[in-house]
C-alpha cells in the first residue's frame, strides 16, 4: 500500500471512530435511529464541512463523496443494533479518535494550503477540522462543548496543525513532516487520557496569579 | 395559475408555516419583539441559506429574495399582537408545516441538481433545507433539536427527498416525481402526527436486541 | 491619521471589547485556557465569518488576517492572567463593546455593498456581522442567546445598518453617513445599558393585546 492509499484508510478509519463516538452519545441521550444517524455523520463531517466552505472548495467534500457517508451510516448501525459490543470496543475507539483527531488537524492543513491560503488560515482550519464534528455534537445535544472545558484536545490540534504548516513553511520533507505532526498530535492526546494530563481552568489561573 | 407559479404559493406557504413554529416557540420562551422575529426568520430560511452555502449560491436566496423575509415578518407580527389566534390556527399551521417540509425537502435536492451536484448531494441537501431551519431553532432556544428525538421529521424529509433525485436519475417526468415525492413526504409527516407514529429510540433497540 | 486609520484603530478597538466580553463570560463558565481562547475568538471574529462566507469572500478576513487572531489572543491572555484587573475595566468595555456593535454593523453593510450585493442583504449581513460573535458564544455556553431576550442590541444594529444602506441609495456622502450610523447605533446601545431599556416580551405584548 502507498502512502496515499494508507492516508485513505487512516482517514475512514478516522472517521469511523468520530462517528462512533457520536453516535454513542445521541444514543445515551435518547434519540431515535435518525437522531443517532444524524450524529454521527456531523460528528465524522462536521469539521470538514466547515473547513471546505472557508475555503471555497464546495460542495464540501464530506457530502460528494460517498465513503464519508457510508461509514458514518455503519458506525450508526452498529451502535443502535450493538451498544454493548461497541462499550466494550471503547479502547480501539479511543485509539482511533486520537488518530482521527492528527489526522484530521493535518490533513484539514494541508487542504488549506493547497488551495493556496497563509499559514494562519491553514493553522486555524487544521483545528476547526479536527474538532468540528464534535462541537457540533455538543451543541446539538444540548451541552457546552467538551472540547473547550479541561481536556488537551484541540491544543493537541493545534500543535499538529503548526507542525504540518510551519513545517512546509520551513520546506521540510513532506512526508516526514505530516507523519511528524501526526504523531505528535496522536501521542499529546493519547497520553494526556492515560495520564489525565489536563489544562488549567482560566478562573484557577486567575484565582492564585491576578491581584 | 401555472406549475412554476403554483410552487412559488406553495413555497411562500411553506416558509409562513415554518416562520409561525419559529415565531411560537420564541415567544412561549420569553423572547422580546426582536428576538421572535430573528427566530421566525431563521426557522423559515436557516435550511435554504446552509444549502445554498453548501452549493455556492451566495448570496444565499433567503437573504436576496424579499419575499421570504417579509412572510417571515408578517408571520412573526401575527405571533406578536395576536397569540391566541395564532394558537386556534395550530391545525392549519400543522398542515402547512408538513406541506412546507415536503416541499423544501423536494426544492432543495432539485436546486443541487440545477447546480450540477451528484445524487448524494441532492439528497442530504433536500434534508438540510427541509429540517435546518427547526434545527436553528431549536439549537438558539437552547433545547436538543426536535427533529433528532422520536417524531418522524427528518426521516420524512428523506424519503421525499430520495424520491426526486432517484426519480430525476431514471428518468421520470419532472412535473411526475415531484408532486409524487411532495405527496408522500407530506403524508407520512402528517399522518405520523395525526396517529403518533415514532421512530424507536436507538437505545430501546439496543436494550432488546444486542447481548 | 486619516479616515481609513481611524476605522482601522476602531475595527480593533471594537474586536479587542468583543473578545474580552467572550472570554469573560468563558472564564466565568470554567473552561480552560484553550477554550477561553476559543471563545474570545470566537465573539470577536464569528460574525464577520459567517458575513464573508455569505458574499463569498472566501477564506474570511477573521480568519487571513493575523491582526483579529492577536487582538483576540491579548484579550483572552489579558482575562486569565489578570481576571480582576479586567473586572475592573467593565465600564470601558461596555464603552467598546458599544463603539464594536455600531462599527461592526456599518462595516458589515458597507461589505456586502462592496461586493454589489442588494440593499437587503446589506442590512441582514450589517446585523449578522455586529451580533453573530456573541450568538455563537451563547450558543457555545450552552445558553438562550442574550441578544435574543430583553436588550437592546440586535435592535440597535439594524438600526445601524439601515442608516448606512439607505444612506447609501439616497446619495449620502460616504464619510457622513458611517459616522452617523455609527453614532446612532453606539447611542441607542449605550443609552439603553444606562438607562435600562428594554423591548418587550413578546408574551406581554400578546397578553394585554391579543384577545
Amino acid at each position: 500500500m502507498n502512502q496515499h492509499g494508507l492516508f485513505t484508510v487512516l482517514d475512514l478509519a478516522g472517521t469511523f471512530a468520530f462517528a462512533i463516538s457520536g453516535a454513542v452519545a445521541a444514543r445515551n441521550r435518547g434519540l431515535d435511529w435518525f437522531g443517532v444517524m444524524v450524529i454521527a455523520f456531523s460528528v465524522a463531517c462536521g469539521g470538514g464541512i466547515v473547513r471546505d466552505l472557508c475555503i471555497g472548495a464546495v460542495p464540501p467534500a464530506g457530502l460528494t463523496d460517498w465513503r464519508y457517508l457510508t461509514v458514518a451510516m455503519v458506525a450508526a448501525v452498529m451502535t443502535i443494533a450493538a451498544g454493548s459490543l461497541v462499550t466494550r470496543l471503547a479502547h480501539p475507539v479511543t485509539f482511533f479518535d486520537s488518530l482521527g483527531l492528527g489526522l484530521f488537524a493535518v490533513t484539514g492543513a494541508q487542504k488549506a494550503l493547497i488551495y493556496g491560503h497563509n499559514a494562519e488560515v491553514a493553522v486555524l482550519l487544521g483545528v476547526v477540522t479536527a474538532v468540528g464534528g464534535g462541537v457540533v455534537r455538543d451543541v446539538l445535544l444540548n451541552r457546552v462543548p467538551v472540547i473547550l472545558q479541561r481536556e488537551i484536545y484541540a491544543s493537541a490540534a493545534l500543535v499538529g496543525a503548526l507542525i504540518e504548516v510551519v513545517g512546509e513553511r520551513l520546506g521540510w520533507m513532506s512526508s516526514a513532516r505530516t507523519w511528524f505532526a501526526l504523531f505528535v498530535c496522536f501521542a499529546l492526546r493519547y497520553l494526556s487520557l492515560r495520564y489525565k494530563w489536563n489544562l488549567p481552568r482560566a478562573s484557577d489561573y486567575g484565582k492564585k496569579h491576578s491581584d
